[in-house]
């Protein structure tokens, strides 16, 4: 198989090094090519970015030379980690340029042909590629992953509505610093202490989880119904979302149904085998205080949901703790996966 | 007016130092016994207690000796801060002995003829005491006040439920690790890390908010109807619970009328004048990113609920987030609040 | 007594609002007025600020506008809270102007005709302000307190100095985020983690220290002949300042005569009763493990250095650990006290 | 090659999960045999250990059954990861019995024949093992690896000191939580604070490094003569001992010469290349602000001595700033590493 050369926008951000991460290695893809803001232009990645990981740079992406993020790469496949004041015309011109554009972004996430992909819930979004294509004319296309707290989310929902059907959602997620970026927060903010607020993220997860569970219909994704609603809090852990959710399903199928559900949900990831793809996307754990970021937040290399704590809630029906890496399954990893995907799906082919 | 000597009960933990804190200097209570284990007994409160807060030890503690938690401290009004392995028979002991315990303990919250007190709440429920003596003979009685997350929500749940009606709460609790006493949690269990689990707690949350809800007719409480249901965990934070509350009011009357209820809310503590109560039970923030721990856990000097984000929610109505000081309106200021209510209603004079 | 009036510069930033909160109440000084970038001007100090201090804001600040920090604010003695980077000139314009300034900011700390003021340690080098005033002209002068770790660390070396000579000094600090300022650190580099380097601290400490322990004679400090060498670290805390410090002195007195020089030391501003002076500057604990931060850093309300482990060292001597509240006698409560010190003086007189 | 099977004594706690951790997959060792206190003993290994890592248990490890720590074992080689209070007599009751103990507990660390070893540092003192087996009698012996602060320390000294001498050491360490084990320190004692005190520590860096880079002549250990002075604190980091170091070393090479011998330093470990040995023991950081436990605790797998901040100390000649991985390099790792070498120099064998 020929490898496929790719590229990464917004490069020495925070999720940009998780994607450099991630790539080195990656039996499909290059890196090539590293795009930042103009002030890194021209310097090595290696001189250009204050790493942040614990992992070290892959020495194969310290050499590259940063380049501004317009399109030119040298590559037919980017991935966006560009901040969102920046990012929609930037990724609109790889688009235009014939580029595929994996967004992480929320510019385009919620656009009517483009696609807001988890590739175990909604592989069937990905037609929306070609309604894109169409409208906008080209082989370039943007898809996107949703929000880091909303992917974990939603794939701790998916095996329960596919089963059950899902009508209410009351979530409130404690979230990690890592999902501000860096410099992102103030540590006078938030060492010892818990923000209850983060702009725009509720938003965020009551519109993309109903769009990606949503159905498509010709050229239209139409949102699920369920009500979504959320409150959302940082708190000082490094990564790792944790979520607290109560749901009310479309019938009332027992604890045990549920965890089943739960520790048996596969999708076409695990069907194809993609390189990133989890063994299981959702996993199951029954001690009483699990799961923590600390201990699993690195599940199935970060590209799981990990379930805890699945009861009965004497209001809305079920309630239970989801647990996810926020820069892997719900950033970089997602996009990657994404791309995955779309590769096995023939729509990065020339 | 005649001072009154008063004991601690469990004085060299982390509720027992807060206890002897909030005691010093108090207008009508003299401190004038500190209890503890067989292990501490017979030193001197200055040397037996590993204190642990911030504020220094008040110098009139320091030197009490400490003595067993048995009758005969020479005070008829003690404050247990015991561990709940040990409070329920000692506690018993001391009300058979004729005192008047004001109890933070968990063991006789739920009791059929124990009042659990939240002074702005349910004052009427201190009628419950002439039921307990008259039951059980004597003068001593067991007031109790609630647990340190249930007084945090309580005290934001009484303004709504008076004014429209309470018919539903889902609650995620973010507490912090001062509520585990002390060793309480191993730090490499907390540090940079939450735990979805606290053993006990939404079971608490669940009973003792309709029993404080509740209706007393005869002798007897008739829990309210409000169905509760709460997720807890734990965050490191040092001081002061936070809790994200979804619930549905018996009407609609929209989310500034709300605001006004909460701001305007008053009650006997405030009437009377009590010298531990706070001017405003209930605090109202506006700002998006408000109330924070570290910045708001002392409004009120930590007995007030300080209540934020108060807006709609597409699921169940109304949501908001509420801030509280666990271990003073959580626990060691509670108890004061309800002594200074008894003695205020004549239960605690000869 | 007439009250003086008085400005902050910088009013907004981290040591700016310590400032205002000191100043609240203050017996002598009342804040007429707070100054700050062109950004904030105009705006009540309620609004433009984001307050940062768990107590609450001074309700008499809350309403003064936001005015630039140019001359003519109506007030004889400013406090200057400004970043070094806008310092200098700034505050040269105010003692133009004829102001007395009472400056926290690094930039004329080493002025030759600039007095480096501790209080405690060395009152007379206020005469280095007539000799201010001679060579700049008019009544105007600027006086500064030390970096918040030398200040920390001067105190605690300034009763060995005084009675046994001191011949060298081998510090670590372990500084809080706080000296940082605000937005100051992002969380993600010290969440969890140490920080080996603050970017001039170690030559401040070094410098200043010489300087403030050094001789006045004529018009002339000349720096004490202590070889000072320090590393600085920054570590996961909000206020507090913790440093490890090995001395050698000028003779061998012993440990218990080392802790009875810090424990009786005294000075100018105890003697006078200046009203932010602390009892005692120095405070000796004897029990292992403390000093610390969380418990120990409000003692004498954050204006002592509080020392601990003084044992021998068999290589420099003498060890011991020192902590001191950096934004208080670190900053704030530093500068303020000069301005007592100053006014009891009579430099602060028309 | 035969497989050598080995247990793991203290197996639940903090440092044996570690070794549990590191032995699975070992070249040549195979963990059979888990021993720990009576209470867990009977259980697998997967229910009695409260497994803290956050790399998840190993699959090999997790059935075995726990068997109290007494010999017959079934196995010649086991690695104590004991607690001090009975480590004593149960390592040599292994002994007695024929085993080779590679011990992390102080207990015989300073024993006239017991080797303290840091492979790439004094492989020649494993001489004392005939010593010990001589006195003794039997085939079964103790050899020991440095406490945790020791085994960072010592390793970034020791190529100061062969290549040009060393003379004092002046150190004060900023150690991780994990170092205390599980449960540890009271979250409510380090959260957010620094405890400036560690029992025990400061005596143990200071014996055990003389003992360490001391001189084997005949059956007898010499201490090296540089005089070593050491404070020890706690800080809220979870893994990695960071150290600040001053040193006067017996010639004065400069700075570049320092850092070249830190860069260049290898042992037999390297030379033999062990399984275990990191390519570089010293690893030398040129980053103003590094090394940092979050960032650079894994270098070389948490087996090296990670060096930064090299510069010249007007006081003691030079200072630097040194981080180890505490459970690794300084605890489980250590240990392994010396069997590794024993293996090698066929003290092992049959």
């Amino acid at each position: 198989m020929n490898r496929i050369p790719v590229g990464v926008l917004g490069a020495t951000g925070a999720v940009g090094q998780r994607f450099v991460q991630l790539l080195a290695g990656h039996p499909w893809f290059d890196l090539v090519a590293v795009a930042a803001s103009e002030r890194s232009a021209g310097r090595t990645y290696g001189e250009a970015c204050a790493w942040k990981l614990a992992e070290p740079m892959p020495a194969t992406a310290r050499g590259l030379v940063v380049r501004p993020a317009e399109p030119g790469l040298g590559c037919e496949l980017v991935f966006s980690a560009l901040d969102a004041a920046v990012a929609g015309p930037v990724e609109e011109a790889f688009a235009a340029a014939g580029c595929a554009v994996l967004s992480n972004a929320r510019n385009h996430r919620m656009g009517d042909d483009v696609p807001l992909l988890v590739p175990e819930v909604n592989p069937d979004h990905v037609a929306l590629i070609e309604t894109q294509r169409r409208r906008r004319g080209g082989r370039g296309f943007i898809a996107t992953n949703p929000n880091c707290s909303t992917a974990t989310l939603v794939l701790a929902l998916a095996p329960l509505e596919r089963r059950f059907g899902l009508r209410a959602v009351a979530v409130t997620t404690l979230q990690a610093i890592s999902g501000a970026g860096y410099p992102g927060l103030p540590s006078l903010d938030i060492l010892g202490n818990v923000i209850p607020f983060i702009a725009g993220e509720e938003e965020k997860i009551e519109r993309e989880t109903k769009k990606i569970l949503g159905t498509l219909a010709g050229d239209v994704v139409t949102p699920h119904p369920v009500t979504v609603s959320a409150q959302t809090t940082r708190v000082p852990v490094v990564d790792g979302h944790t979520a607290s959710v109560f749901v009310t399903l479309g019938s009332d199928p027992g604890v045990d149904a549920l965890k089943e559900a739960i520790r048996s949900y596969r999708g076409l990831p695990q069907e194809r085998g993609l390189p990133s793809a989890p063994a299981h996307p959702t996993v199951l754990m029954e001690q009483d205080d699990r799961p923590q970021p600390r201990l699993d937040v690195n599940v199935e290399r970060g590209m799981a949901s990990v379930v805890g704590r699945v009861r009965r809630c004497a209001l809305l029906g079920y309630k239970f703790i989801v647990l996810g890496h926020n820069t892997i399954r719900g950033a970089a990893g997602a996009a990657i996966l994404n791309a995955e995907l779309l590769h096995c799906q023939g729509l990065l082919a020339r």
